[in-house]
């Protein structure tokens, strides 16, 4: 049992975000059970941890992010895709092969993320099966929540990062196996995008996603190339999304899409079709895509949305700063595409980063009751005599807050920093 | 005389970022007076600071600043600008008649620009003549370069914020003859827009301007609403920028155009001819107004462009912040209009945010001989066994760094924190 008191903030839905000033939230056995303006008779002797007026939130959720460029972030971020990952990318993810490097690389990333007040996470490794087992271990031993992929990638790639399709699989495979008792962080099926994944691997990953129960994450439409390209290289097909209802891998557990900018109508259907979740990725999306998440627009088709990071395309390990870029970027989209898009607010963004991202891992990102909490309390946003509400704190943090501004953080209703 | 051993990284022009690395930067009278990789004979006694891989920089300037909305940065930030100036901004700026709460907030504001490493700047205060005096007073105690301007509103405006037009060039000529015996911290007429001053008062203020020999800062062309809403209440002129031209305003002093984001054919030759700056607000672009300015066009047409905060339209007091901005924006103008549009790079940022800006308060913003020394050491940004150049150390602060990792700080030659 734990009592915490403060100001406490969180969604219950895109549109509706709910604060309760001065209270008190009883947690118990890791869960929330209850919040409320006085502390009821039963609790009176209890011990409160009292937060004065920091706010109380939950902790966010990264729903795409590249542990292996984690280290490459915030470079080369005017270059073009293409230049960006053959100069920077693809060869620092073939140094995952070597576990030396890849060991302190994977747990400084850990570190960094739950500093950043992120304890849930989508997570593409490189295809190195032995770093990636680390990763996910290391994952599981801290308790934080998580869907890890090895990366499948068998055509249209670097020959240092290219496996044979019996190679990508058997390797696949293992990992899978390896990681069945797993219980907060789990393996995710991750074919790195349609472009360098055949026909042949994609089916064979259908059948693991199968039989080892396990979902899918990969890039979506995330370009007008690679939708493009998808299709050039498997002829027949609809659209990108289809490539994977068709091999089964939409059917067996959580489906990510990240970035999906470019979607075709059908695109949308099948997603929504399996329940998948998009993932809006600001930072990444102006550093090296380019093209807007049509989030307004999206939402209002019913489908589900969530934010990344989506380092090392993003440069920020902070879920909470691509809130505030979130609104800014549905701005520019509205400006250019006024027929369709539409501006979305704080309280929408505040959604897809705590509740909606968090839903992909089971009942955590919100303060209801029976949810995890996972939490984080902000507190030094206020600046001389200007007071400010708690949605306010939590805004400005997401604006010009930095970790320091965490000033603590709670795993399954554990003080863990 | 001051030496100092590191990496040195500055701008030489707009494609043109040099680097000195492990070398020595000697400055005499607080101005820089040579670059050498090792230390001539006669320096072989003197003391040298030695920042080991710390990357020196020249200190940044911040052209568009709105000093009185530094409390409420970071609020508000999912409205639209009439909401926000209506419910924010407007009934803060009124406080600023109340010298007890305008005095904590500038005061607030000049240690936190300081902090963010920008040692140049142009300030919007109020129309408050006593409380901006006060902050051009700090400013050169400080011994910051700046132009600081009272602002002059009185048609189209809230009453508590309206002028007449006597009061507000009354009020503007005291605050004129009040500063005129400022070295680094200069006063500049400062019309808030077009839509909100009377043709009567900005003749007034033509006539002060070259009476007291001050240039001009304004908002120009911001938004379409803006540039139309000056020809209606202007007619007969052919752009904004010729109603500033017309009263004589760009004749006598540094001509700062904040925004510029939907020039006339005929503003982008007025501010040419009179070799103004127009200043590209990235955050407060995507935040409030909505557009982005053509960073690569202009250029291309030999308008000068350099970089602002825009506090508190913008929410990030680091002029670094809107280095990383200003590339991310250029991609996304460059996605929507890609026939006048291309991709600036990190190169063309830094130099808008150092030279190009400094060029308004004289000779700062470069390490070039005779360049006033200026000057911030960044370190604390490589991770783990991945080496940076001094130029990625720098691009990776701009995206991801804190004031924390500003290490030193030296405004004219002294190190000042």
């Amino acid at each position: 049992m734990n009592i915490l008191h403060g100001n406490i903030l969180f969604s219950k839905s895109y549109d509706e975000l709910v604060a309760y000033e001065d209270s008190y939230l009883i947690v118990e056995n890791g869960k929330v059970r209850e919040i409320c303006s006085v502390l009821p008779e039963q609790y009176k002797n209890a011990e409160v941890t009292d937060y004065g007026k920091g706010v109380i939130i939950p902790a966010f959720s990264d729903l795409h992010v590249h542990a292996s460029q984690y280290i490459e972030r915030g470079l080369g971020m005017d270059m073009l895709l293409s230049d960006w990952l053959n100069q920077y990318t693809f060869p620092q993810e073939a140094r995952f092969a070597d576990m030396n490097y890849a060991r302190p690389i994977y747990d400084a990333f850990i570190d960094d993320m739950i500093k950043h007040g992120t304890f849930h996470a989508c997570i593409f490794a490189t295809i190195h099966r032995e770093a990636t087992s680390y990763l996910i271990r290391r994952m599981e031993e801290r308790g934080l929540y998580g869907y890890v992929g090895k990366v499948n990638m068998d055509i249209a790639s670097p020959s240092y990062l290219c496996e044979t399709v019996e190679e990508s699989l058997r390797e696949t495979e293992q990992y899978l196996a390896d990681c069945q008792n797993h219980k907060t962080a789990k393996p995710i099926i991750t074919p790195r995008f349609a472009p360098t994944c055949s026909e042949d691997l994609v089916k064979g990953l259908g059948a693991l996603g199968k039989k080892y129960h396990v979902g899918l994450q990969t890039h979506l439409v995330e370009s007008r190339w690679e939708a493009q390209e998808a299709l050039r290289v498997y002829p027949g097909y609809k659209c990108d999304t289809e490539i994977y209802e068709r091999a089964g891998l939409m059917e067996n557990g959580p489906v990510v899409g990240a970035h999906f900018i470019f979607p075709a109508k059908d695109d949308i259907e099948i997603i929504k079709r399996h329940g998948g979740h998009t993932v809006h990725c600001p930072d990444a999306t102006t550093n090296i895509i380019a093209g807007i998440m049509g989030v307004s627009a999206l939402h209002r088709d019913g489908v589900n949305i969530t934010l990344g990071t989506d380092v090392g395309g993003g440069h920020s390990m902070g879920i909470y700063t691509q809130i505030g870029r979130a609104v800014q970027l549905s701005k520019l989209k509205w400006f250019y595409e006024p027929e369709t898009a539409s501006p979305i607010t704080f309280t929408n963004a505040f959604y897809l980063a705590t509740k909606a991202g968090g839903s992909v891992f089971g009942k955590v990102g919100s303060f209801e009751k029976d949810y995890v909490f996972n939490a984080l309390v902000i507190d030094g946003m206020e600046d001389l005599d200007f007071p400010l509400t708690p949605a306010q704190v939590v805004e400005r943090f997401c604006y010009i807050g930095t970790t320091e501004n965490i000033k603590a953080r709670y795993l399954g209703g554990k003080l863990i920093g």
